[in-house]
């Protein structure tokens, strides 16, 4: 098998005109469509109708395309779509497709897999039993794509919530969804885990998670991206952990690896080269940024999910001198506090 | 004569507690203090008090410590308080103090001078006479620091808005004062500009030019900031000029022009010889970045001028590892459309 | 021929369940459908996507309630969806039937006829072409449902923007809408009317009108509530303007007339009368109600338009007793300056 | 004793003139002034530094006025600056003033006494310590102007916040502070209290509470206003509950409690005697009124308190005729869930 992927600019979060004309021109087959990782320009909040609206297109464009239902897109493809396109961000998705491919490959290449969980008990969310099954479904799918757990990269997941619950709010399940990857991937130490360390114990954290979490869902959705010597194509993933929101350095050596240093900013050739880029953005919980204070927790004008991913994507946009960059927020054992992760695919 | 200038962060508008300590240890003088530079956590915009919060304060402080009336302290320094403190932007001030310096210096070091306008009739504003007044303002007080033009590289100005008239909103008197600052550098050569090309022709502009607009204030002040061969002390300037929001590669070269080659961002080294950024925004009023959409101009929930501060301060924090960045908007004429301007002053 | 109508809540933007109970249970049959007005729970502002999101859901169920494609569906009935539900306002629509009736009546009776202008050309909007075609069409939509000018109390309409010219901008579309509709109606004299007052002299107005200007749109949309004896059911409409924000006299007059005298608050029985509420308001732009500062247009952290829009729903729930009410803003020659219209359809 | 109060507008939140032009005038002398409760045009939250600013133009003013320091200042009289002019409310402020009046009255006049608890322990915040603590000392000020705690209309408190601890929020200090008042009125039976009803059983509630409460401050600053025989002067004072935001026929049953019947609103006589109205709001956290759904509470653009303080303000001034209006938020135990609470001084 081998993936690949395309990163498309819309605009107006129900624009699939882009992805229309993929289809047309061949480029693109509906049928080999996997996954759409996008984001749209609401307010990433409660009342951010424009992930709905983009769904809405999505839905109508591939049931008229593959002659199925809505409710059959859904199941058959993965959507993750975040609101909030603020300051540089360009609105735009990047879309996935898989397909046979019988050429034998000499390096890892990108490989994508998908699965969910049981479904949970409102009781279970934010604790244990969350945890393990969740970490069990990620390691189930690494194991399908024929990955080695150091070699993943992204775990990108949609997390439930049943109903309500004491713990069952989006924190704790989005908390325990990074802790099952952490756990699945071996960044952290099952034996360390317990109901207890959830939003609490910040030194346990994956750097692979990316987790939302959504009311009324009632099973987890998993989407793994590794680098596998079992698929083929040209794109690769690597990703970094950001100590704090200006971690320039940790951008630079992640480029780095994947054979693009960076002099300043990505040059022409090198931008071309970039395919998708994923982060997760957090306010620094303790109110400064290096020492110095920052008031993005104390506005109450302006929510601090709105500055941590305009900052974060700002800092990401200037190393890659490109604003198509994907920067979601809320990122509870994401990462170091105050910190975040930025993963990178990239064509060799 | 030398400047010595030093960065302190404020715990909340009113706060001169930093600046007071620096009196009490002696490192500073209150009687020598000539300039204060400041973002405050507002929102920058009309019903943003934090700027009047300040100022009150800083007039009680020098009143008492200097035994004159808060109407003398605003008459013999020059404050520049500018709102909004978005993202990771530490709010802070950057104090300027003036001493006799008998030490003949081989290089040129930070001159600063003020200066002010006649009165302005409305009429006048955002047309010609206000530009060449503020020119000949500009032009008398490089002469006064005995700088070159060309090493001119900061002309902070508060610009007058007398009275209501077609032409007198803040938007016209920005721009005047910008161009006034570019002829008066010889970045814009006087023959070119009409009454016509204000806020119209955007070839035309300065890359020095810092302007702010108050309505009621009758005639503009202005702060040239230059290097100057008859001025000791160890500080000295320069500045770059951005051509959109993610122009990184020019303020590397500002920083390598300066002796402080960045290495992805600057070390802690170099940090600490950083004194005071200062920088004019302004989200591209052509609805894209590179090529690519953004929102910054259709969000009905957050003015643009939060996200082009956010978005620059972001960008200029990720080179230099340090929030306490001044970024101020709305920069007609300052810098190309859709750039920005940057100028930095450093310790020796 | 008569008109039912019924005020749904919505649970959020695309929610038509309410409406396909209605048809399941026969109580309202899909394709007797005219029209639908209602309010989604948006900004109201450029970035409001809960109307696309709302459009698409019922042109999802009337097409396929109908069996007829999505453009036929906006060809045969009119949407009028306004984004805002600040406050109290809960998001709701109203939905408009029309269907045969043979019994005669001896009231006059809530008549309901659509209508569209030609094309206009850019150069046209905001000036007397748009102007005299729009109040051509009103006109005669006002004949075709047999009803006095003098009996019209809603004229809503969806403004034609067809590109970027001078004028072409929303305010001027609105603004020649709602004077089309008082020429239409008698309100206004057409021979003081030119382009010279078109946003302007503001004591040209209607109060009948209810106009939105939609950037793409090539003409206008027209869509006249009116009394006439040639029409059956049993609903009726009046209106009232109001000269400010507080105008609660106005209120109360406008119920006594309908018969239903308020003593303090609308009681149950005449709140369940009540079919639907439809006010446009405006911020006071003199910056005053009733001689007294208010701060709407300062405010650059929340636009007018929702201050406005939370002031005028609030104060006519207050008098209603019900938070289904329908006010949209920007206002120009709709009522007096700094006041507004409010027309009610209640039951007989 | 005598009360004297007086309502002035202000041109912004540092604006004191009008309250000099009264010291001129002879009209108020600033020795008698006791408390000054005002509305400054900030956002209401952590970010407002309207209040701060309001507070050194005060401070200056009384400082100068009274020859004595700034901190005396604050000692002396009571200040109750609440951030938030939304909609329609027109910042203002009600200065009380007291002076000794020989005359005997037949009726019971408005009395104001003032106290403060001992210092709390962070640990007491929100549990029976403070309580009994704030009753005890409510109590006391009631006897101290010789008042029925029946007479009791509005006790205004800012309560104490003095450190961090597990129930040290705002929201249990309020709590703590409002049920408090409820004992020390009668409104609330002591027996059923104990710290697990604080901000749980919203069955208990006083109707007369005004509570705040300030990070940093250790002991709460009380405020009594009641209707006395000992107190002269021509102001009495009275209040209500609101059962919803809605709840205008209880506004109305005030006013013609206090001889003013409200035909729809009032007259220009009867506004005139209205000398200060204090209101408490807040969005009913169940998100319905009057069973309809409303948006305040998951709107993540603007916060519920800015809407429940627009929306009550509202509805207020559509009774009133008048924009002078005092509203604050956040209302744990302020009146039955999803309600409010109105106070009402006017000239006999």
């Amino acid at each position: 098998m081998k993936i690949d992927a395309v990163n498309i600019p819309t605009a107006h979060p129900a624009d699939v005109s882009g992805l229309e004309r993929l289809f047309e021109s061949g480029r693109l087959r509906p049928e080999e469509v996997t996954c759409i990782i996008g984001k749209t320009e609401g307010n990433g909040g409660r009342n951010d109708f424009t992930r709905d609206l983009a769904m809405k297109a999505f839905e109508d464009l591939f049931s008229r395309r593959l002659g199925i239902s809505p409710r059959e897109v859904t199941e058959r493809m993965i959507f993750s779509l975040s609101g909030g396109c603020e300051g540089v961000v360009s609105p735009h998705i990047v879309v996935f497709s898989t397909s046979p491919d019988g050429t034998p490959q000499s390096e890892k290449r990108l490989a994508l897999g998908i699965g969910h969980t049981r479904e949970f008990a409102p009781e279970e969310i934010g604790r244990m039993p969350q945890i393990e099954e969740t970490a069990r479904v990620i390691r189930k799918v690494i194991d399908d794509i024929h990955a080695d757990p150091r070699d993943v990269h992204l775990v990108q997941m949609k997390g439930a919530i049943p109903a309500f619950t004491a713990r069952s709010n989006m924190e704790y399940s989005r908390a325990a969804s990074a802790l099952a990857a952490g756990v699945a991937t071996g960044e952290i130490d099952a034996a360390k885990l317990s109901d207890d360390v959830v939003c609490r114990d910040w030194s346990l954290y994956s750097t692979v998670a990316s987790c939302s979490a959504k009311p009324g869902l009632t099973r987890t959705e998993v989407m793994v991206l590794a680098n596998s010597a079992s698929w083929g194509g040209d794109l690769v993933i690597d990703h970094t952990a950001l100590r704090d929101m200006l971690d320039v350095p940790s951008i630079h050596a992640l480029f780095a690896r994947m054979g693009m240093p960076v002099n300043g900013q990505l040059d022409d050739d090198q931008r071309r080269r970039l395919v998708g880029v994923f982060a997760k953005s957090e306010a620094d919980p303790r109110g400064t940024v290096r020492g110095k204070r920052h008031t993005m927790l104390t506005d109450d004008d302006i929510s601090d999910t709105r500055y941590s991913r305009c900052v974060l994507s700002s800092v990401i946009a200037a190393v890659l001198g490109d604003t198509a960059v994907y920067v979601s927020t809320r990122a509870e054992h994401h990462g170091p506090l105050g910190g975040g992760t930025v993963a990178v695919v990239v064509r060799m």
